[in-house]
């Protein structure tokens, strides 16, 4: 929408447990916001299973459709974690120990502790670089533009910050939210003549029920303050014309 | 990796505020627990954006790999609410007032209260079933081997009941959860020997962090009861063997 190059991310979720219901994916909001927050937009995610040629198929694809991919899953030391075997697969490179991850682990674990299982957390591409862990030891890894991170939430949380300085990103996302006690039908035609005089600045409208009162939460989202900030004054003054009471503004 | 009739679900989550990372989806979990409970398998799930010509490719691509798809968001009142209009341009069909369902807006509203934002409520392929909602009156909609629901968790959870009779499941998935005090590293060459020989059970390990301990859940899923229990079995044995504490069974 704007004229600055826009730098694009998908993710990956691999996981039967969020597929059955069992568990509920934050990942997501933990990447997306922090990829917000470093000028990338997230326009993609998918959740599939444990399965080689599913893995392979989605990251072949998604990898050359986007600036960067985040994998979240199945790089622990049990027999459904296949993401990094089959990354390597995808990118047709060696799969084995990786040195320095080997190294990193051995000294981890005390002297007998480094059993099988946590050897084959060492296993991956063996040209990749490590994203360091500094919860649990066992690092995620990058290869072209694809970045495998582990599936629990507070470990994956903790390795991102390495990345930083990585990643390339483009001006960050800016975003506001103001929140209305109104419907969404009683605003809808002021917003959508709003939109359409501000094509620079993503606006989304998402109705809320708290503490037992319905409300309207309008997110105006764009990489360019100015716009931003003009189109927040256009919706504060219809807001303020048609004495709708504003609930919260982050 | 039984014998049955696998029955297939791909879910096609459409929003920016799970994109964004504002808004974290639970409506997989609650699709997919529903779905596992009459047979239906979720092989994948997509979030994708608020963009008409991606929702027609994702719809599209969708609902020829899967038996059933359903969409969550954008069926709302408010110019970001595309769902519907996109959906018949995915299957070329008349986008417009739908009967029954003006007629359910109409006399759901107090007179004079059915404006143009609710209105639009209505609009969707003209020759769509109606999901009825019995939350908040605006009806979702099936259309082929789609079902499109809305996005908000309580709304959603409100009318997929009256689609048990709609959907044509297969065997139950049943599944037994056994929470381990170990960690993944310590069980996972017997885990992996145990699935070796159950090729028709599938056997997730998924660690975890709770009040302060650490654990390892083991999730066993099978449409066959005679062979989830023989797994079980197997499982129970080791653990025992081994003197690993069982944290909880469900």
């Amino acid at each position: 929408m704007t004229n600055r190059k826009e730098i694009t991310a998908g993710i990956i979720i691999i996981g039967n447990e969020v597929l059955s219901g069992r568990t509920k994916d934050i990942n997501t909001s933990t990447l997306a916001k922090w990829l917000n927050s470093i000028g990338i937009e997230v326009k993609e995610v998918r959740v599939i299973p444990d399965i080689e040629a599913t893995i392979i198929e989605n990251v072949n694809h998604l990898r050359k459709k986007f600036n960067y991919i985040f994998t979240t899953g199945g790089i622990g030391p049990t027999h459904d974690d296949i993401t990094a075997e089959s990354i390597a697969k995808a990118f047709n490179v060696e799969y084995g120990f990786h040195k320095e991850a080997y190294s990193i682990l051995e000294n981890y674990y005390k002297p007998g502790e480094f059993n099988d299982g946590r050897q084959k957390m060492a296993k991956m591409p063996t040209s990749a670089n490590l994203i360091l862990n500094p919860t649990s030891g066992a690092p995620g890894f990058n290869i072209g533009n694809v970045f495998c991170l582990p599936g629990v939430p507070s470990i994956l949380q903790s390795m991102i910050g390495g990345l930083n300085n990585v990643l390339i990103g483009g001006d960050p996302i800016l975003s506001i939210t103001i929140s209305l006690r109104t419907v969404e039908s009683e605003i809808a035609k002021s917003i959508t003549e709003i939109q359409n005089k501000n094509n620079d600045v993503e606006i989304g409208s998402y109705p809320f029920f708290r503490a037992g009162k319905l409300g309207v939460s309008i997110v105006i989202r764009s990489s360019n303050k100015k716009k931003l900030d003009g189109c927040y004054q256009q919706i504060y003054k219809f807001v303020e014309k048609k004495g709708i009471e504003i609930v919260e503004e982050v």
